[in-house]
């Protein structure tokens, strides 16, 4: 065996480090699943210690001679793919100065409390007041991060969600998108035109549509072993791929909010469950990034649920949840779920206009970060792409215009392209399930979902952080990122054109 | 202002560790409460790190000479009490070489994890190999804790979990229970024969026993601002002062078990959420000791909620989550809450046994220590005290004899007592509220359990460790602790000779 003492270090390091993020991805889930509200400054000033030691490890200027001599240490291919990793999140923690990040949590901080009453009074002015100085800061967190990544400043921003993804491949891959999908769009809307779907009539008692998420995340095979399902506010997956921890929430009067949120975040908590268990405390362990993450739960919320095979495994799940009632046909489920329409609000979009919102947005951010426009040119350059993109008139609409995000806000710029970056590598992936189990769909529509299961397991989950995206994206569908496999699966699903 | 660097850097060292705990803490009650099984040698890890975290904080070297710094700072007496506490918690993390720790850790680990499979087998010969180890480590324990503090070898041992407690006082107290204590059972039982209790009949839906469970804290004063009650398999107590985590567990054939259960819980509780806020991150805050804290869970178990007054509260809250149904008036609830019937289980014991089942172990466990016995000796002389305190026969019956606790598993010597403190301390402060609020029991019968919480806040629960345990009884009810009042209450209750 060959002593790699320098390699063997980091390796210790980052495994306490994974220990302390368990502590805090715990404490976080707590605090947004479960703590009642006087715990919150407890909470925050311990929150805050572990952040602050886990802060200290990756700054710790030992690493930096550690790295240097660990490239010189013979390694295997997985342990030097791990350094790589481990470089990059050095790199990460080292670049902006302490004063920076502080500015920016703190004035960040402000904007997102003071917008929280903003949007619902469609305060533009007030939000402008404080957006001005997060747009200033990310602005200079860009720039620190693009001297020392060597990348320009906004694919800086980008290379924190997304490694590797930048502007001039967002324009590659989002102008292909708007050639091509406003005009799908007014094609499925005419085909829609006059088409009738039943809404289900309530209410769903909370208890039904718990057991019923409960039973559709175990056909989906998430593992209650290593994992569990809880409430909060607003869905999300957390917890430690040891331990996932899935939230949804759950109205009365509408069970597919609460369905649709439960099917996407398994898509996220699968892919944590299926990082490779030899690596999970090391940084090769981690998952590649936002926009893969993002194409697990897309998977599984658009190909996989929304797919016809699957909308017939749904009316008995219902029935024995809810008793029989008009409209849960599987037919009707699935025209309700492919039912598209143009609307202001982005969380609230179909599967066609979604894209849209976020080429919308990256188009405006990338101006801000790269200093085209300012803040106050926002609301015009939303009324203009809104109009343009979704024919959509939001003039003097603050509230569901610009405001309606929280992102902004906190100055995460860079974040919104992974959500359709997500949607493209999502549908990727389904064309390759379909090339290697051409009959993929007879077995998901007799409820066999293992093969699907199977092939995300081996291409994406079991991969981790392996490779860089581009090289993932190639080992697992066989060629780049191409919005070709999503534009056709829209034409099959929309207009039955496949 | 008078400057006091030494005792500020006291200060900030154990808000550190106030963080640290809150983190382990929450992670704590998340294991038993939440977390699923495969989330477990993650957790262990992660846990395992904050308690290293915490240790290396209350065993660096530099606290030595900052606590004699502080000591010779102009403090006033609240910050002299802190400081008192924080020499204490110095000592005891420092009294044990590491070596002794791990070794009594990885010994009580081994044998508490083979007596869960040993105790229903019967298997005390399997018990007893490794009991040995444990308790060969436990007397090595007890040496050096003496060492370091002076005290005699066993009491050491008390003092963990009741500083100032010896063993001297402990044979005055007990000795004076064992002298009036079996006459009186005996007359109670003679009292209750023949007398009829219906047992309410079932089933009793878990939904709506959660129900009554909050029903009942809500009514107990508990702020679910600032704390919540889940389920576990054995009820505990947990969380932070700040936001504090009941469970109970439910059994669907009789509601009585949760019930008493969230009550117990509750008192222990709502002296963490009385605990003083301003001193919450440091020693002076903590609980004053484990007998205080279980003299607020049986103050609300046994001397409220079994006091006929309160009981007469229970039949509309009952009625209103169950209906109505035979065995819910009051008369016949305060018959089963008060029969009294000798047993072999500690756990299960009513109020005038449960005594005589601490006084067993307290004299198995300090010969045990003091070497006057060995782990051979246990079964034989367990028989004979069963025999001689409660009349039972236990010969060969070692599952619900000597193997029926897990404490003498992991080495908590010196632990037992605390429970019998508990009930002495608690009617002391029930004849102090007596004392201070003639008309108690008219309030209680009326639903204002204000005067009572109001008398615990202002004279235990603000009072946290500022003073000793000694000082803080005679504060709190005029006297040292006295088992007259204990006395007096159970005569009183059980044979209405008030």
């Amino acid at each position: 065996m060959i002593s790699t003492p320098a390699y063997a270090e980091l390796v210790a390091v980052y495994s306490r480090i994974h220990r302390l993020s368990h502590a805090a991805a715990i404490l976080s889930w707590d605090r947004n699943a479960m703590m009642p509200p006087k715990g919150n400054a407890a909470r925050a000033a311990a929150t805050a210690e572990l952040h602050g030691l886990i802060h200290g490890l990756r700054r710790d200027p030992r690493l930096v001679e550690l790295i240097r001599r660990a490239e010189d240490e013979p390694l295997d291919d997985a342990a030097r793919a791990n350094l790589r990793e481990i470089r990059r999140d050095w790199r990460e923690a080292n670049a902006l100065p302490e004063t920076l990040v502080t500015a920016k949590t703190v004035a960040g901080a402000r904007c997102e409390h003071a917008w929280r009453s903003q949007r619902p009074a469609n305060d533009w002015a007030g939000f402008l007041e404080n957006f001005r100085q997060v747009v200033h800061l990310s602005r200079e967190e860009a720039l620190r991060l693009a001297e020392s990544s060597g990348l320009a400043p906004y694919d800086a921003l980008l290379d924190r969600y997304e490694p590797g993804m930048t502007a001039a491949e967002l324009d590659r891959l989002f102008g292909d998108l708007r050639r091509w999908l406003p005009a799908l769009i007014g094609r499925v809307r005419e085909a829609q035109r006059g088409e009738a779907a039943l809404t289900p009539p309530g209410p769903f008692a909370v208890s039904a549509q718990r057991a019923l998420s409960l039973a559709v995340m175990a056909l989906l095979g998430f593992d209650f072993g290593a994992g569990r399902l809880d409430e909060s506010a607003h869905p999300f997956t957390g917890g430690v791929p040891e331990d996932v921890r899935l939230t949804t929430r759950y109205d009365e009067d509408d069970f597919f909010p609460a369905l649709r949120s439960t099917i996407h975040e398994t898509g996220h908590g699968r892919y944590s469950q299926g990082l490779p268990r030899d690596w999970l405390d090391q940084p090769l362990g981690r998952a590649r990034s936002f926009g893969i993450h993002e194409s697990q739960s897309l998977f599984f919320e658009m190909q996989l649920s929304r797919n016809r095979a699957f909308v017939g495994l749904l009316p008995p799940l219902l029935e024995a949840h809810f008793g029989a009632r008009p409209g849960f046909d599987a037919d009707n489920l699935h025209r309700l779920a492919t039912r598209v329409a143009p609307g202001r609000i982005r969380v609230e979009a179909d599967e066609l206009t979604y894209p849209l919102h976020i080429v919308l947005r990256y188009e405006i951010e990338r101006a801000l970060i790269q200093g085209e426009i300012e803040p106050e040119d926002v609301p015009a350059l939303w009324d203009a792409r809104m109009e343009a993109l979704l024919g959509i008139d939001t003039r003097g609409d603050y509230r569901d215009g610009c405001l309606q995000d929280v992102h902004w806000s906190e100055g995460a710029f860079g974040y919104f392209p992974s959500y359709t970056l997500g949607a493209l590598y999502a549908a990727q992936w389904f064309a390759a399930v379909r090339r290697a189990v051409p009959d993929v769909e007879a077995r998901i529509a007799a409820g066999d979902l293992a093969p699907v299961f199977d092939w995300l397991g081996t291409h994406i989950w079991s991969q981790a952080s392996r490779w860089d995206t581009a090289e993932l994206v190639r080992r697992a569908s066989g060629t780049a990122l191409d919005p070709a496999h999503f534009r056709a699966h829209l034409e099959a699903r929309y207009l039955g054109a496949a």
